[in-house]
């Protein structure tokens, strides 16, 4: 499975490509940041990363984009950019019909060093190790946005389970009312 | 001035065509909502959108196109979402060249009714009267949407006013100092 985590921002937009699937060892094909000045209007931002993101989209045609779950709760001066530079890439993966996935900070975290509470250091300690880089991608939206895809391919088969398990609950209630 | 208002949302975006200049009668060219299924998936709900503003942009080719501007402390269950679908609208008319123009809710409210904390159907009775509609715009989104297009056209002479003076103030400085 190939996948491109976006860690998204408007400022600084992480974007990062992980081959491989759960239990393997996992492969980095690309990362990188795409950045929009922050003195530049709002509207021209946004094609910006439009344009940074499909150019990520041509190159490594992923099968899935996972984007971070952006909450209102947290870091309210910032959110409303990373929501708006989400939609984006949303957009730019769902017309292309790539599925989306949506990966909390917490889950990330949690996936790639055990713990939803993980600092900065340690999301960018383990994504060096876990994809045998000789040193932690800079800045930390990139680490981020490898993190996401690792955390995408390892909970993939998990989900796919829950998700057969209620396709098959699904289709045993209508048997059974039909 | 042809303004498109637009009133983001993602179960329904309202969208509005006004023509006119301030201190003459304003003419209302169309008023609509864009609506996305609440159940359908977030990336394509935003391509459905995507494709609704693109097709007001085609039919109406505006000069302008006003977003409400959104704020992260006011209803935060539905704030991530109408920020997102506010993303996609600044993206559909900025990647054609159209400015695009941002107005608070209040702005809004205030331009048409004389209160900032007016009610939605306060907005709606204006809008109707300011617009000579036989009655008021449904659902509140669209008439939101026109009223979004008429405060940009009111508050559009002032702003330009404003950064002429800028512009002088600026060209003065730099007159002074080579």
């Amino acid at each position: 499975m190939r996948v491109l985590g976006v860690d998204p921002g408007l400022t600084r937009c992480g974007v990062g490509v992980v081959e491989g699937v759960a239990g393997r060892p996992l492969t980095m094909l690309g990362v990188g940041v795409v950045r929009t000045p922050a003195d530049a209007e709002l509207g021209h931002r946004l094609v910006a990363i439009e344009r940074g993101i499909e150019e990520w989209l041509d190159e490594y045609e992923p099968e899935v984009v996972a984007v971070e779950r952006v909450f209102s709760q947290h870091n309210v001066s910032t959110v409303m950019g990373t929501a708006q530079a989400s939609a984006v890439a949303m957009l730019c993966a769902a017309r292309r019909g790539i599925p989306v996935a949506l990966h909390t900070p917490s889950e990330v975290k949690a996936a790639v060093t055990g713990s939803g509470r993980a600092d900065k250091a340690q999301v960018g300690a383990m994504v060096t190790r876990l994809l045998r880089l000789s040193a932690p991608p800079k800045p930390a939206d990139a680490a981020d946005a490898l993190a996401l895809a690792i955390c995408h391919i390892w909970r993939a088969p998990a989900q796919n389970r829950l998700q057969q398990a209620v396709n098959r609950h699904a289709s045993a209630l209508k048997g059974r009312t039909t």
